[in-house]
């Protein structure tokens, strides 16, 4: 932490806060400089609260040099994580994941014809939501345990993994018995409570980031699941909200690389929601495998036009299968690369 | 709703979207333009869900005309609602209502000094935090059922109700025997499983906007509530997330006038949280009355130096008595005023 | 200047950083920490270009701690700016002023029965736009120097000094010939040449905030004209862009006392073009008023529902009217508070 | 356009909307709906200005439909438009194009030593900036018209068509003279005098995009220069400011697929400036390439770490050697793949 005094701060306000620093356990350095002293603090062994500092006579600014997070961090936990679903490993050194399926859950058949298309299209997990988080209250909420058994139905009959969304707490013992992954949604990606609660479980978790969520803020709610016991976190970029209104959200490729670099933990992208279009999905999804993306989300529907949820995003089998055939490409010319990867110096 | 052809949209296509349209039950009326042909839906009593519509070939875009919400609209229910907490009203005709305490609840002496404070400066609720979410799982995370506790016990001894945050639905029952008004937070505004159980309790309820919620979808998460049945919904602007990082975030005070107008229910302003400093709370709480806030809920520590959580923008118990003053100097200011108040055409 | 190493930064990799210091004529001085070390740069007289250090091997991050600007800071230059207009002053101390007028220049008779609407409400300076900015091409773009003479000709009738926008270092010449105040557009707001130009004059400068510029940038870009020798700015906040489409842009009023301790330039606040709609403007106006602005940027028009711009944000003349009685009220009603004014301590 | 009214707008106000839009020469259509009245308008022949017909009583929102564009949509124009800068070509059916160089022109040798880098490692287009916009004005800002000729005398060397950055129309004359093509940068994308002016030369333009622009202000912003006569337009994404901070700008690539279907004119990537830091520069190169990019501009420096200007973002010579290798493997195996391109339906 670095405290930045004002221009004209006196001795005196100087050193009530060399004098706040100690009450803190922790060492004052002051750091004279040509217009101003800035004083380090130094012994914190993570991030230091700075209420009883910040508002200090003379305290122009606070710089935080720690982040919120550690345990997820590749500066203190170089090897990565790779994480077990079913059958399936996602990260560095496996071959990209792609998990498919439509975006509710509204039939059992509905189910069947999705897990098969997505299956013979050569997708390794299969995804669909039985508690659905709507804007308003007007719209269709889902199918809730009834779904939870369609869509574990469909997965062992296509021999998937399946993912699905918890919302609150009560969900989780159900969707355990249910699913293999469990997706926790952006707008729940600060519900803390949640995170907690699945870092005390055992199954694996897929973490959407928040709408507005900062890749430290990303990193520190993944921080919360790991901080519980639970390692198995996927990442997840789905599109943060911007000025931008012609796409949904505004797919944010570079924190692929970034959180490579920054974390130890697989991340994965969704270019279904980020964009919100169909025809932007294959195009989207072989630039996020190129940008180094250890899987994908795709929002997969045997009819998008009568979808209950989100049709205007969903590929038909047909164009699934298609993106799949590139994927497998792309990622055999990947191998051929000559360049660095994400993260490392040009 | 109204969907837009392309240019070169055909006969076919245009016919096409007719019948996707009365296969929803609705009426579709072309309206052929210079350049391309639009189509008026009719019929609908609500928002429709255009995922059969919108990816038909021809189509370009379609515009939504209902909102995500009516129940909480002014258009569809004009009385404004007064919201009673304890025996405060709030709301259009009753005095602005100032909600003032400690972010966290620390320890049963600081509450009680703490209510003392705000209660001699003219505070109308006592807030204090039990539950607290935090970016990291390293910071202080509240004190829980011991600190409801406390807040009640303070509350009483000074005669004032009192708001405190609930953050998952188990907290519920807990919440409502100690606290007289609960906060759903910004992180918390789509945790639509909290709505709706909320929505199910007699209880007043304040609803703080999402970080990055625009205000159709603040009033979304509104009706969640209303739509089950309680209708005492507070809503407060606590400021968004945009790209200046200057302040902890921007205060919206334009949405003050704006959800007026839209909306029958009321709303307040945290200036404590927007603006993260606690040399702007006093002079952006005057401005937050004069553009028509209903109330503002206010963060004060008898020690705002040694909080435990986000002291650097908490006004004294002085400092906070100066403020109360001033606004209730300037509430028999407005009362003068001869322009109009907002919503109302200039 | 700090620089922040890895964790696992070699002693080496240090010690490049500190000589890469050296080679800059400044003194490097390391605060080891707990987990990394950090390396403070002392010495500096201003903003220091990382460019040679910022990729060393081993560096974290770089953080700086001197801003981009000087002259303009309140810090280096405690003693507040007044800008003078014709006989009007603007600034600290002096009563908030009030430019109101037509968005365009529309002919003569427009401008005369403006500028006699304006000045009969009691507005300081009259405003009129000969050159617009449009985002389309096929939109009117104003009347240029004819416009010019019709500004000058209502202000003298009326007995008000006048304002206008530049685009163009070529207009400049005829601008200072026919305007009091030149004003820089949020879209030239780092169009670094004219405000270089701007600062080689003797005319007062408006400067308004761009779109989506920091306060950090937006006191940079005063920085240029000041830097010239021309003092004589007042800044203008006029919203800024975020997600929330509600507005026309979100209003941040905070702006105003933040920038009110940070820089010793006066600020006013333009609340026709923050919101885009007229209902909101007094309100709004007010709020300004009160959360300190040196003044008002309003647009007024004799006929709002027939101009060729920005009509619908336009109050008529008798909403103006009304407003100014409102205003001059609130003004009378502020010298009586008792709380600290902003950027003080509360 | 469509105008929507209040859900109990009385027939009155009903038609007196109806005249407003008869008075403008146009035909309105009345929509009634099961909860509000839409009013459609027929018969315009572009974008309609809604000052008039905005705040009549009433009027509840205006819909647009026309876009503020039309000569460079596709909708209107559906061929590609080729862009031709020297031998080059740019656009649909062209081997993607890379231009790149210094951010800055420092000295003779400096770009003779960039030329004979990018021109070995095989790039198609020399860059190099001779007027440099910068935040402060205390920042290195070009060597100016000394720097155009040694960028020209470059150019000739390694027989490069060379590109540059114009700020003002007073530099146009001189940058025509020295460059092949010319940029106007982000900060100037909507100086609409500076566009009309490069609408009226003969030499192609590059479009940056601004920073908080929206897809459709940048092509109503190209629209402003093919008005004008020069269809010889290449837009380019270098991402836009959002809340995140990680990264300078935010990398917005879906925008490549989606103008491209909006637009004929071709569309580039500037990874160097979106990104900021040179490690991420070689993987989001390759992912704007797989996302269609039709070219890319890249900062590459002999030595970053001495650059007077960006050099945390400039690759070495060595560096984009290995990434020109790989974007021209990577173009072999794009034009294998077996799915639809952007824009068409999947």
């Amino acid at each position: 932490m670095l405290i930045v005094m004002h221009h004209n701060a006196t001795i005196d306000q100087i050193q009530a806060v060399e004098q706040a620093i100690s009450a803190l356990g922790l060492l004052a350095q002051p750091i004279p400089g040509g217009q101003r002293t800035a004083i380090g603090v130094l012994g914190n062994r993570g991030y230091v609260d700075d209420a009883t500092i910040r508002d200090l006579p003379g305290v122009l600014e606070i710089i935080h040099v720690s982040k919120p997070y550690k345990m997820v961090s590749r500066d203190f936990h170089p090897a990565s994580t790779v994480v077990k679903v079913g059958s399936v490993v996602v990260g560095d050194g496996c071959p990209p994941v792609v998990m498919a399926g439509p975006c509710s859950i509204e039939s059992e058949i509905q189910m069947l014809e999705s897990a098969r298309l997505v299956k013979s299209a050569g997708a390794h997990i299969l995804r669909g939501g039985a508690f659905k988080p709507r804007t308003g209250p007007h719209s269709f909420q889902g199918l809730g345990a009834e779904g939870l058994k369609y869509l574990q139905t469909a997965g062992r009959e296509v021999d998937l993994p399946v993912v699905t969304e918890v919302m609150r707490i009560e969900q989780l013992d159900l969707a355990c018995r249910y699913a293999d992954l469990l997706q926790i949604g952006a707008r729940n990606m600060q519900n803390f409570d949640l995170l907690k609660e699945v870092g005390q479980l055992r199954c694996p978790v897929l973490l959407k980031r928040g709408m507005s969520a900062t890749i430290e803020e990303f990193l520190a709610a993944a921080e919360y699941i790991v901080a519980e016991g639970n390692d198995q976190v996927i990442l997840c970029e789905r599109g943060i909200r911007t000025f931008e209104t012609a796409t949904r959200n505004t797919l944010d490729l570079s924190v692929v690389p970034l959180v490579k670099s920054l974390s130890h933990l697989p991340i994965i992208v969704d270019p279904s929601h980020a964009t919100g279009r169909r025809t932007l999905v294959p195009v989207m999804s072989r630039a996020a495998l190129v940008a180094g993306a250890h899987g994908l989300m795709i929002e997969v529907h045997p009819s998008p036009d009568q979808a209950l949820c989100d049709g205007a995003q969903s590929l038909t089998g047909q164009g699934f299968a298609l993106l799949m055939k590139d994927l497998a490409y792309l990622q055999d010319c990947l191998a051929k690369l000559h360049g660095p990867v994400a993260g490392e110096p040009a």
